[in-house]
């Protein structure tokens, strides 16, 4: 039988589920502002607010994956670890750059 | 009859509609890739695109703000260009600090 | 005798060329920092600080150039308005993208 | 003989000063920029500049603070590690709402 992997959030499922529900509202929320002709300075903190939103679930993300995987890999040692921090240094940039 | 006011982006509206619609389509897809358990940098590399997605339109309505709201109440002058130009910063600065 | 053009930022440049002033000595202390090898998290907190610094300079020049430079090609009208409105744009979508 | 710590970028100790005193030199140019009263828009391009030369070094400094200091802790485990991870993971949200 095929081992399961555990992802790093497994613990944190459930919430990050939820959040992402919330933004998918709150997404679905701009297009009827701006279907409405809403004010755009409104539309746009609202914009501004799932942006926020978003990145906090990357954030989530990125903790949960430096505490399980980077420190799984890292106790192993070898190639893998070296991957695995290349992987969430460049997950980082990306997160800073967006 | 009551004068209806015309927003800044009307004439963008279908293609920042579209865009919508597009992010709330990332998001569930987000949702999903994060039901089946996938690794947490494929579900960051996701997260990014869709904050990038969000930008573009945040980037979008503040043009469309600028070339029509912005203009058309410096021309008029007085206090509402000074409101309008404060509103801009204010959007801006949410924008560049999200 | 040639029309000197008075900037957007005029009013504001003795804060601006003082907020300079003391970003640069930030810099200089980063600089120190390194050479003598604090520990990495406390470099970065100020490495961070230098930055929200820096945006809060891009956010100030960025006000008084749409009060300003925005405001009065948006007056004259014509081509000349249009193109202050597409510089600002690119110049948001920069800071945004920073 | 009390035991010298070695820093997380020890190996790029160099190049990370290169660069801090290539930026303090972009800082002095934005100051000399705003005392000739250059165009608003052209000051602000140098600025997002400045500012993307900030953000590549906190991203260089991350990486060998990940690579170095969190897989050594993780490598020793206990208290520390969990420690070092969440420094890293505030720096890195510091990083990313700057």
């Amino acid at each position: 039988m095929e081992e399961s992997v555990v992802v790093g959030y497994d613990e944190d499922k459930e919430q990050v589920l939820k959040r992402l529900r919330r933004i998918e509202g709150q997404v679905r929320g701009l297009h009827r502002m701006v279907e409405e002709d809403t004010y755009c300075i409104d539309v746009l903190t609202q914009v501004s607010a799932a942006t926020k939103a978003l990145q906090a679930v990357a954030l989530q993300l990125l903790d949960d994956h430096l505490a399980h995987c980077v420190v799984d890999a890292a106790r192993e040692g070898g190639e893998n670890a070296e991957l695995k921090i290349k992987e969430a240094s460049d997950a980082i940039a990306r997160l800073v750059r967006s």
